[in-house]
């Protein structure tokens, strides 16, 4: 029943048009860790901080069946920053600092105890550390997914295809998948994207939503329509907790499950989207997820009889 | 069981990074006919052309049930004309040309036989060309749909708010709906734009899929995923087509019925972009049709039991 989630738990700074934030709690781990635990109530984290990180967050962590015994806390360093600013639209947004700290030599260690998981979700990170973690593992995991970014395309783009061969489902966004596939169409971008290893494809495509293609099929989910989109970060990687929440908590890797399971990311990716940081991912009730997830129902479900 | 297509019937010439085409034939009422012609078997046209016009073309339309009573044919004018080139993404264009001709000073007159039309698609034109059409007929139809754009908020706005206030289902794209309602968020957006008169709105989104809106519900149905869009040109026109004539063969204006109308809608659309102008939307079988529609179903259908 285990999952694992390995990623960076850091600070962001962030500026939209409704307002800034100071530093506040981020990181992809973060963000899975905490959708995921809407599904799965054991959750392994691997990653790395500074002493400068809240131990009140760690402890929101442990409350959200996130286990931080993998969660290596650096003396006398800084944790990860990074600081934005969105354009109006939302969809585009200018870095305005990048502190590596800790995470310039990130050593990933995973403890004996996570070693046998069922379930992998690889946060994005340089494609070498993704790596380190996949061979420390006693067995293979049942489902292995993995994110990534254009940035490791153009800087690692040896070790990132390395890493593509070992996982079972990417996550990318659209224009991360044309550049991967240098085709425009998503099409065709993932069919070629599907013959470099990973046997799913996960497609995000923000606003416009989402897609799962394996070789034979296609899925399509769509972002749900929202009067604002608040702040979009960790918006994605939301919608990864969601997913691989939902896997792991049914131990289902066929493709009908991972429909559901884009569902269920889809709706986890909505609540990220109405606040700054992770402030409505902490201490949604079941209730609150399953009306979200019925209004996904309700948006796209319809009776055709073609007889 | 009557349904009224009024709308230009053109001709366009057409460059796609995939080649380009002379002259072939055109206009928001021809797509809109040829889609609805796969639901409906009874279709009055009301448009204007010149002798220019290619009599085989409108045999054409024949073939298709389309009543061309209503399609003036002007002696020693020449036909509107339109030409385009789309940029590398196929999401925007350049207007090369546009002729209007024989739409310079249309007066629509809606032939005895049509006047007592249950459904009535109004196609992009002049705001005042469509409210007069509305004027000529015997009683109100069942339904009214319209769809317009950006160039006549810029030139015709308070012609186009009164016609707006007469029709009961809008359709546009969504920088329209942007630019109508001055609201960025598509959801604040619908909501102001059903303050000024229709009772349903669609928003179009391209590749992207569409949004039904009333005041209470909304609707998303996908674009289907592609290998190629090939020319873009009338594919909102036969969306449109596709919707109409699924409610005009149907006779039911629910929302659930709407639902499954954007559906066929969107189907039709995806037909039309995969060959130059109309020219996949002419002669498709029943079953490739069903066929079609039985992707989209594949493509967006989940089952989940929220217990």
């Amino acid at each position: 029943m285990s999952l694992l989630v390995v990623g960076t738990v850091a600070f962001d700074a962030i500026e939209t048009p409704f307002g800034k934030t100071d530093k506040i709690i981020g990181g992809a781990a973060t963000y899975i860790s905490l959708a995921a635990s809407y599904f799965h109530k054991k959750i392994n984290l691997v990653s790395v901080v500074g002493d400068d990180f809240p131990t009140e967050s760690i402890a929101m962590m442990h409350k959200h069946h996130v286990n931080t015994a993998g969660l290596q806390i650096k003396k006398g360093e800084k944790s990860f920053f990074w600081s934005g600013r969105y354009h109006a639209d939302m969809n585009s947004r200018d870095t305005l600092a990048t502190e590596l700290n800790v995470l310039a030599n990130f050593d990933p260690i995973v403890p004996d105890e996570y070693k046998d998981c069922e379930f992998l979700m690889l946060g994005n990170l340089m494609p070498g550390v993704q790596q380190k973690v996949l061979s420390q593992l006693s067995k293979r995991p049942k489902l292995v997914v993995l994110d990534t970014m254009n940035f490791w395309m153009d800087a690692a783009w040896d070790e990132l295809l390395k890493t593509l061969a070992m996982v079972d489902v990417l996550t990318i966004n659209d224009s991360e998948a044309r550049q991967l596939s240098g085709e425009y169409s998503l099409v065709k971008a993932a069919q070629k994207i599907l013959d470099m290893g990973p046997k799913y494809l996960i497609i995000k495509k923000g606003e416009h939503g989402a897609l799962l293609f394996n070789k034979e099929q296609v899925f399509f989910a769509p972002a749900l329509p929202l009067e604002d989109v608040f702040d979009p970060t960790g918006a994605g990687d939301t919608f990864a907790g969601g997913f691989i929440g939902h896997i792991a908590a049914t131990k289902d890797i066929s493709f009908e499950n991972m429909k559901r399971a884009i569902i269920f990311g889809s709706a986890m990716a909505s609540f990220c989207v109405e606040k700054f940081g992770v402030e409505k991912l902490v201490g949604l009730t079941k209730d609150e997820v399953d009306e979200r997830v019925q209004e996904f129902i309700d948006l796209v479900q319809f009776e055709i009889d073609l007889g």
